[in-house]
């Protein structure tokens, strides 16, 4: 017997008993450790992804656990082995596949989304998605690897270098983790937000952090650049205003990167972008070698996941996590789905 | 005694007699041949750039000629040698100019706009915004290199490629000269256009080219491309629905290039910038190895010129050549200026 917490619509979750899946062909069996709560899982929770997720579900995709059971045909893998997974399964055959962004695979199935994820104690995938982690990495730390992917995806194509100047707009547990990422390029990074606590949280890790209500921000960054503006702003917080906010800061051949999912069309000062050859670069997810990365800087602490871990809470307590993160004040939240024992 | 063209505000251009500017130390004078009529000194007649031009003003930058005097230390150069000129002038120190995008420099001094252009028999002009010429290029083919450089640099910074798709949005001269010069990469390429002359006109030049009001554009890129969508949209036009037709046409990391002044913000679909990592590049004016690929194009035939140059006015008649360009049905008008000769 094993434990899940399923997703049953209507903004409830129930943590049940269950069976463990068998590993069969091709795939392995994850005691789990932890998982994360995402935004898209609060989403989910909210209702807003019915569309997508079939309900009952087990949701849940940033994970950490060890390999407890190996199917036939697994090889480069052993039982004890501590593990993470990079959720995404695609069809190999679309015209993104075809050409090799398999990422944005026309057919993806986001594990933990549109089929089971990890909020249960017992988890069943396939060996590919598996990514191997250090002996040494404590498991709860491993669990913000692939939030932390997310995070070098897009400071890469961003293309930031050292000496650069990025502003973050919003520093949600994203922004934050980009903010982080994107200093370990030898770059200055400024994070603009809104709410007092978590410009807190974002001095504590010992990041720059404006108000933009409480200070000319265009002007700050005028001033830190010799008059030049940003050479990359991320728009990590999905508001129409900071979308012309990132536009105002840039710096001529400036980059506008997309990471937050604006539900609707937005205003963009186009004129501003061929006035100053500005570009625009979308980032969705992440590819193999942003996973690697991730595991680099999470194990050597240049991304500070003691700090950013605001709260464990026990499989059973699941419905309560949510309810602490929709309550503001935390930063990420771990489910201990057990599998650390 | 020399003749100029002189926009004295009011829509009116008045041509005098002038005395020949000498050439000054650095500068050569130049005997002009043709000049073209650009989109943008139609928006001066208009008077929509009253507040960067400054009456009574000679405009026009899309020119051919032949030096006719060399100014104190102007080395390379010689009496009788064709040229066309690259109209930019920098400051070489604000933040843009320092990190080499000369061309997107802070305090741009755009010569034919912000300061004296060449519609006009003799024009001085600074020795190092020279473009020399092949003696055998006709100098009406050659007062379209200005406007194909504009083509070449939007579509180096598009990336396209051979085997890509690309969809040029807007058969005015520029999405003409853009759609041909995407042809020179080996790309496919499709032109939209609402206009029947102008559809008539791209046909002509061999261009694919549809009417978005009588076609299912996505449907036909879709069946083009293996259901993969344009990898490079053009924007063009400067309508707002066009902005939202090149998102819906782009591939997975396709890109959309801003070449068309948008005078108010447009909606963009940022989700679908996000879903699908596509990216947006302004582009503005050319930079000198522009030039050279445009020199080569129309040298070499590829930029048909002939086909494109649809008037040749005198320069007495350049109210007249106006006033033709502004009832359509002209591609591009030349004002014959008597260097020629």
């Amino acid at each position: 017997m094993t434990r899940s917490a399923h997703y049953i619509g209507d903004r409830t979750l129930v943590v049940e008993n269950t069976e463990p899946v068998p590993a069969g062909a091709g795939q392995v069996r994850i005691d789990v450790a932890f998982t994360g709560i995402c935004g898209t899982d609060l989403h989910i929770m909210h209702g807003a992804m019915d569309h997508r997720v079939h309900v009952p579900a087990v949701i849940g995709h940033e994970m950490s656990g060890r390999i407890a059971e190996i199917g036939p045909g697994v090889g480069d893998h052993a039982v004890g082995d501590p593990v993470t997974v990079m959720p995404l399964d695609w069809c190999g055959e679309c015209p993104a596949c075809r050409v090799g962004h398999t990422h944005i695979c026309h057919r993806l199935n986001f594990i933990g989304i549109d089929s089971t994820g990890s909020m249960q104690r017992s988890w069943t995938v396939p060996a590919r998605i598996l990514v191997p982690l250090p002996e040494d990495l404590p498991l709860d730390h491993a669990a913000l690897i692939e939030p932390t992917a997310v995070a070098v995806h897009d400071v890469r194509r961003s293309r930031l270098a050292a000496g650069e100047h990025a502003v973050v707009i919003g520093a949600g547990p994203v922004g934050l983790l980009i903010a982080t990422v994107a200093l370990t390029t030898g770059a200055t990074v400024t994070v603009l937000e809104l709410d007092p606590h978590r410009r807190t949280v974002a001095t504590r890790l010992g990041l720059t952090v404006l108000d933009p209500t409480a200070v000319d921000v265009a002007a700050y960054v005028r001033e830190q650049t010799g008059d030049g503006g940003a050479d990359v702003v991320f728009e990590v917080s999905g508001s129409a205003a900071a979308v012309r906010t990132a536009t105002d800061l840039l710096s001529v051949r400036g980059r506008l990167v997309v990471v937050a999912i604006h539900p609707t069309p937005r205003e963009v000062d186009l004129h501003r972008v061929f006035w100053r050859e500005l570009e625009m670069i979308g980032v969705r997810v992440y590819q193999r070698e942003d996973y690697h990365e991730a595991v680099r800087l999470v194990h050597g602490g240049q991304v500070p996941a003691a700090q950013l871990i605001s709260r464990v809470v026990p499989l059973d307590d699941v419905a309560q996590a949510f309810s602490a993160l929709e309550a503001g004040g935390d930063v990420k939240v771990l489910i201990d789905c057990g599998g650390d024992a």
